[in-house]
């Protein structure tokens, strides 16, 4: 029974893993349609957050299914319910990556993002692609050592963010309250979807182990 | 064991509506914190928080307590796992409210909302308090007419949140970017706030009744 649940587990963690390698690429294609002002990629992401919704109803239904047929007790019941948390954490960030895409369609034909703020915006995305790729790695072979990682990576958007609102509100900031405004909501989105993904991995190493991640919160 | 699931569910109901008055209590007071820059009030919501993550903590070991005595299935297991979903939800407000103090407190002593926003903002306070007293009472009764009245509401913010962007795009807009950037993130905290507060009463009429609220989305 107990071997039963685990390969019911890697088999929710596989749902998992699909659901993370889509709100990466649409994270990705995000980025693209914001700093390139690409109204066919940003629809594209759009159209494509319900692939990601409906992985979600999988997951729980599989969750479901796994309760009711396995009986898990104590740790395993935890763990099988830590894949609902995963699973709500990556469709919020299929709906961050929506939101800047939907920023970047709202803008289009102008660029949502003026030239002195796209070296920020590239290092966050480059930053939270990476983070979406080492949960992919953590759901796959719950490396432990990667959330660690996945810390300093969000520490590291967190400065970038820092350095977004420090250049909006230079003296000088040549643009209006308007590109500042997309400027501000567009970081709160990177930043958020980088933290969505640090709760991912410390929830997966409780999924994977039953046991705590090191700084795991409540 | 129908009946005692039934008082079990009953009792995490009981935790949700506690959560619920203190999410609703803590944006009463981050708002307060807000409008008249009162330090102490923006202090106290943050010291605060850790409240309802304890409920939150606590409605978890109860939802799992309850599955693994009650073994339930189908629409009973789903039901139980819906109570996650509100308390999930609960702690998010909570932490809205949490950002609303955050932003008061770093402005203090100046308020970080000026005199034009005011209005716009007690007019998104109100309602949200409204909302979130609503969800209590969904909780407590599972008014399912409440529900219905919670989608207006989110409505009235939606539009209350277009007009604080109007305000602040406005050719004669006096403030400058820093202003704005605090209008708009305080203005989505509240957005969110109602969002899933909104969220909340379709998964209570659900974890109420084992049916989905009109207008439920996955």
């Amino acid at each position: 029974m107990r071997e039963e649940f685990q390969a019911d587990l890697i088999e929710v963690s596989r749902l998992l893993v699909t659901m993370a390698e889509s709100v990466r690429a649409a994270l990705r294609k995000a980025t693209t349609a914001l700093l390139t002002a690409d109204l066919q990629a940003a629809e594209s992401v759009i159209a494509r957050d319900a692939d990601v919704d409906a992985i979600y109803a999988q997951v729980e239904a599989k969750v479901a299914d796994i309760i009711v047929r396995q009986a898990p007790v104590a740790v395993d019941l935890r763990r099988a319910i830590t894949a609902l948390h995963i699973s709500a954490d990556l469709e919020r960030m299929g709906d961050l990556a929506e939101h800047v895409a939907k920023t970047a369609a709202r803008r289009h034909p102008s660029p949502a993002v003026p030239a002195e703020l796209r070296p920020v915006f590239k290092g966050m995305a480059e930053i939270a692609d990476h983070m979406a790729e080492k949960i992919t790695q953590v759901l796959a072979d719950s490396d432990a050592g990667l959330a660690t990682e996945l810390e300093k990576d969000d520490d590291a958007i967190d400065d970038l963010e820092r350095q977004l609102f420090k250049i909006m509100l230079a003296d000088d900031w040549p643009y209006g309250a308007e590109t500042a405004i997309d400027g501000a909501l567009l970081g709160r989105f990177y930043e958020r979807y980088a933290d969505h993904a640090v709760n991912i991995s410390e929830h997966t190493i409780y999924l994977v182990t039953g046991e705590p991640a090191a700084g795991q919160q409540a």
